[in-house]
């Protein structure tokens, strides 16, 4: 059985490294952090090297003190951990600590994980890598506690959408009964991972939701965000990030598209449908690409010549 | 055990009553509904009687063919169950049903509960009263389909605010994932109740997020609505609710506050706070009410008077 190979290299290991993906999210530094507090408890000494700073909404995570940004020249390690990780570019320039190390485990739940490592546990029915994580640390015999709880917590809620997904199971709520059961503080941890938001990303809402252009009775919404409009607010690109939601949330909303300008002449579209559009289409008529219910491309022209352009084509196969 | 004599009562009634509290919400309906299903395979005869329509919201539950508004002159029930009920004012005109009855069952999980039935069954430690009606039909010993396991996962959660209040317990999720392994889809569920909102509302919140005033180096934050804003976007009253929230969800906010114009020189105040603000006490001032963290009252006066008066309030206590 792979966990047992898994635990016996843990075992076996004094310095351990864990990395979970570039652009880390909530379940790669929550399940890191998590089972970084956990090996601290069997005396391992413990690192989890990130690519960039700890994003602002994981800043109150337990146990960050054992996260660093990585910079270059890898110590040595008796073993690394890829967690979340699909595939070895997913590791950005970390990759040096990963080839620098001659025991390797990859822990992930993605469908096209590469089976990169020396040992890989890949289960794709986990709504998150936090629960596979879960399941170690039972494994290894450690006891829980309220900062590991707290990690594993973020971990899954947030790779479930607040348990909203369909990738949620009732495994995924059976360890969440147990994590507060050891201490996992459920309003604090929500109010600060899905209710907190920045005033400028607020107010860019406000100016998108006053864009929103609907047609087709209804059943096709358009967001438009330009630079002028990130300007007026102070905002960031990343704070476009789940705009294209906000249309397609709208009742009796079928196709939603986000329009965000990147140059005068050009504009990244995001697509979403509710339920029987196929998007992936349409984006891939411009060299874009995504699943059927979400897809992007790049479009380049006059700003209403394309909305006008991607409107038709959305008419086609509503 | 009051479960064994609400369980005798269940076994020796042939028609039965169900009644949520006015206004009804969704842990209210779903539970009703969830318990007329179940009742249903014991071959009873059940109706479930609320004030006013179903809201458009859950309007998808299953067997909402057992629901009808209750007008006049009550049919002659061997029982009638209020479920979600914290006292005999929350069942409006439908108190001639309970009136009307011999014996009587109260189902709730409010503290402020009067226990006014024959039999009360009021557990506190609930999140939801769903969560008694799934335990109450374990105990009926009737098997779970997938339209029980939908109703009772929309009454969970909603009243967990999706999971995220801190009345969700070790037994919310365990419930819930047995409702899950039952058939209850947790992404269609989530998106048309959690999700979803009218373009009306959502045109309301983009005009509210634009009024956003911040005060005391973003310590505190107003939105106002006024009467126009709501004609400009044909919303309604109801579109208000949950429109504080947005203040309050600020990165920073300690204080918000939402100035809802009524007539000409009256105004609804919502207040929120996030930790140690007590904004009762603001809200007392005016012969409002509320908790610590949330609390309202009506002013009256000139809308910039009015938030100064407000926010001097707020300033000494800040």
């Amino acid at each position: 059985m792979i966990e047992k190979r898994i635990i016996d290299a843990i075992n076996n290991a004094k310095s351990i490294a864990i990395l979970p993906h570039v652009s880390v999210d909530g379940d790669g530094l929550g399940s890191s952090v998590a089972l970084a507090l956990a090996l601290e408890k069997m005396g391992k000494d413990i690192t989890v090297y990130i690519e960039e700073e700890i994003p602002a909404t994981y800043e109150f995570l337990p146990g960050k003190d054992y996260v660093e940004v990585y910079k270059s020249n890898p110590k040595k390690h008796d073993l690394v951990l890829a967690l979340d990780t699909g595939d070895l570019a997913r590791l950005g320039k970390r990759i040096e600590i990963f080839d620098n190390t001659d025991l390797t485990i990859n822990i992930d739940h993605h469908t096209t994980n590469t089976e990169f490592a020396s040992l890989n546990l890949v289960k794709t029915t986990a709504a998150a890598v936090g629960e596979l994580i879960y399941q170690l640390i039972k494994m290894l015999g450690i006891s829980f506690d309220e900062s590991i709880a707290t990690c594993l917590y973020v971990a899954i809620s947030t790779d479930t959408g607040g348990f909203r997904y369909s990738n949620t199971t009732p495994i995924t709520h059976q360890i969440t009964a147990d994590l507060i059961d050891n201490g996992a503080d459920v309003s604090k941890i929500s109010q600060l991972v899905f209710e907190t938001m920045s005033l400028k990303k607020l107010r860019l809402m406000g100016l998108a939701i006053d864009s929103i252009e609907i047609f087709d009775d209804g059943r096709v919404a358009f967001i438009t965000v330009t630079n002028e409009m990130l300007k007026k607010v102070g905002a960031a690109e990343e704070d476009c990030d789940g705009l294209v939601n906000v249309a397609r949330n709208i009742n009796g909303v079928e196709v939603a598209v986000l329009i965000r300008q990147r140059t005068d002449n050009e504009y990244k579209i995001n697509f979403r449908s509710q339920n029987y559009v196929d998007v992936s289409a349409i984006a891939n008529k411009y060299s874009g690409g995504g699943h059927k219910k979400a897809a992007g491309c790049t479009v380049r022209g006059i700003m209403e010549e394309v909305k006008e352009m991607i409107n038709k084509d959305i008419r086609e196969v509503l």
